[in-house]
């Protein structure tokens, strides 16, 4: 193995990089750990894998979804956590330029002690790293008003399969000079090279939020309203649904003093001070024509940061629940109501609870599959409930993931959502910069025969 | 050549399509035109072209500026001008699926008869398509706050070099399944597939604006206006300079009522309903305290319509002064004042006039160098000023083409900006979607050696 200070083989180093937070995923057993802090060390890696074809599985915080970090057989990982410095604020420009390893909560307090505000808040936020959110292109609540981090993504420094350094996209607003690399390594999960310096651009500051909370008896309606609201052209910097199970799960986690009877609520912010009232009592009044059992709007930013929060707590409120598989479908918001409907019943008829809650502004949900992982049926059930829920995603014109990645767990039904001449094209695009099949082979796609 | 009602060697016909409007390029002697009015059809041009190793150059309206769509020797030319059906606007999705050959100006309408808006407005929207538009990625006027066309873009169909047809992207809000293809097919001018069927994102009606004029007794102020104005956080939906000598062409054009001795005009908009009095006032404060000669506040929608129509009015002007080469930097914003005065320098050491305008909000300017196509010594001195400010334009941390495209134009000023290694991906990019090299070849890039 190449000699370096930033290179272990120490087995219970390599035992506690083996995973991501992917369910239903297989590690295989690498044999070193990398964790350079130079661009100068991942380029000495890159070119000894290559020259002996060893497998090479970049790594952030390792919190992602879908198995783009897990361990691949025979492969070094590639930790970029220690590369966690960020290099520059541009107050003028509007840009900020950071390692990888930086995390996305410690960059964004960067920004805003600037003034200034990076808007891609996945889940993770607080322990995810910006070179792991551009791998995966990660989402999150303000999406919909903003965008995803590939919206925000404007220059990269990334060093390919063969060691080489390719510096692509530009600092300035716009560019037209040659392909698009930038999005194309954005989403790529670390399969067509390794990003070792990112500038992201960043928004003046918004202002602080207003919050409102719709109750509703039943999800589909809380979806219509959804539908409704935004179609009719308000811009809300927020709109989350959280159906019973999820209320329930957070209620039992901490008292959020919501009704006993709520079948689905709605969570609206916006940012657009003095306006914001107008945005909230839009919403108020959809919310209500459509049934709302109430609709309450936050009087400070201590109440708002509470419904934000019991939001938030979603997911670590559910891990009282059992073993957990947390999907991530996107469909036209048109189609919203009916993926929510769907995947109640998928859950019926497999006989497993299926918690849902998730960006509603942009159609995205995350269904959580709980299974029980020391019971082989269950397991199984829970797989079949996620590949119904992974067809019915297709079926309603939607995609198999919005905002966590395709990893291991998703490659077989990209395919199905690729169809064939789409394989093939990406493919095609995997050899162009990865000939040797050694960047985090097996995710995303299955290599070209070769 | 192939048999079909849509294709003809009709000589006069190919001598009109055999050119864009780019200056300072040489076209090749076409085989054939091909006017395909469906996707079979171009499948059908394509896998003859693709059989017989045939250069196939897609054209759109043919109004660009850098000889994307300028015939290649020996070329079926593929205008798909007459595959302009607007398939569906959805009302609740908000977005359009539209054949590349619909004028955007007519898509634009299409969408503002339901309310909905389509904001990438480049110079030539009521004469160039969509699909130039995703070709080149154009930009416009509104790019400052809504970004170009590569942001609305949401699905695509392409038929690839072979006559393969793709599908790609999405009509959801959000996805990362797989890579980002749609990116990487904006802006690459024909040369990766011909794209068929386009889905973009509209979003709400936005507010008619408020629009402001700040006069300047130089362009160097200004620009430090447009940066200052910005860089505190403002959004204008519009902010646009042009120089003494571009002001000067349009009022010997169209008596505009501006002052006699203005060294340079700023004009902006807002549109954020209530909110934009306060946006241009912000305008007006900082242009004042920069020793702004006057301020103006249009007080109604014809007189902001009069001060966008002197903007949009430059291009027409200009062609009283000679023959042009409108050129197409892009800096960050910061070096505005530089680029700007840059440009007047080497006019000086050149002994060419360059009137210079543009989008100064995204720092994305058009120097315009005028020459006289009828004496040697005048096109040299044009052509050594562009390439002049090429250079400085990548000198100044930009890039050689904001919203144009490289074409065969600035080939070799792109590979200049990409660098070896840069050049090398293109290459292999290039050579994934396009093996046989039939696409618009010698555009943007140089093929590898093969």
């Amino acid at each position: 193995m190449i000699e370096a200070d930033y290179v272990t083989t120490d087995p219970d180093l390599l035992e506690a990089y083996r995973h991501d937070r992917a369910s239903f995923v297989t590690a295989g057993r690498p044999v070193a750990l990398a964790r350079p802090k130079e661009t100068a060390e991942v380029v000495r890696i890159l070119r000894y894998a290559h020259e002996r074809r060893i497998p090479v599985v970049p790594q952030g915080a390792r919190s992602g979804m879908s198995g783009g970090a897990t361990a691949v057989e025979g492969a070094i990982l590639l930790s970029l956590e220690r590369m966690d410095r960020i290099l520059a604020v541009d107050e003028v420009n509007h840009t900020a330029t950071a390692q990888p390893g930086v995390i996305n909560s410690v960059l964004s307090a960067a920004a805003a002690e600037k003034g200034l505000y990076y808007p891609p808040d996945p889940g993770s936020w607080e322990i995810s790293t910006i070179g792991g959110n551009v791998a995966t292109n990660a989402g999150g609540l303000c999406c919909v008003k903003y965008g995803v981090t590939s919206d925000f993504v404007r220059e990269l420094e990334v060093v390919l399969a063969d060691g080489r350094i390719l510096r692509t996209g530009r600092r300035t607003a716009k560019g037209v000079a040659g392909y698009d690399l930038v999005h194309l390594f954005t989403g790529s999960e670390g399969t067509l090279g390794v990003v070792t310096e990112v500038t992201v651009a960043l928004r003046p500051a918004a202002e602080k939020p207003l919050t409102a909370v719709a109750f509703f008896a039943a999800p589909a309606v809380a979806c219509e309203v959804v539908s409704e609201y935004l179609s009719s052209g308000w811009r809300p910097s927020v709109l989350e649904l959280m159906d019973k199970a999820c209320v329930d799960a957070v209620s039992a986690y901490r008292d959020l003093g919501f009704p006993e009877d709520v079948g689905a609520v709605l969570i609206a912010q916006s940012d657009r001070g003095p306006a914001a009232a107008d945005d909230l009592d839009a919403f108020a009044k959809i919310a209500r024509d459509h049934g709302a059992m109430d609709v309450f709007v936050a009087t400070d930013h201590a109440e708002a940061e509470l419904l934000i929060e019991a939001r938030r707590l979603v997911g670590i409120a559910l891990e009282k629940l059992g073993d957990r598989l947390t999907d991530d479908v996107c469909v036209p918001r048109s189609r919203l109501a009916e993926l929510v409907e769907g995947v109640a019943a998928i859950g019926r008829e497999h006989g497993v609870q299926v918690p849902c809650c998730g960006h509603a502004g942009d159609g995205n949900m995350h269904p959580v599959v709980i299974f029980d992982a020391a019971d082989p049926d269950s397991v199984r059930r829970g797989q079949a409930a996620f590949d119904a829920i992974m067809a019915l995603g297709l079926r309603l014109g939607g995609t198999i993931t919005g905002e966590h990645g395709v990893g291991t767990l998703k490659q077989p039904w990209l395919e199905t959502e690729l169809g064939e001449v789409g394989l093939s094209v990406h493919q095609a695009v995997k050899q162009a910069f990865d000939p040797r099949g050694i960047l985090n082979p097996g995710k995303v796609i299955r290599r070209t025969p070769s």
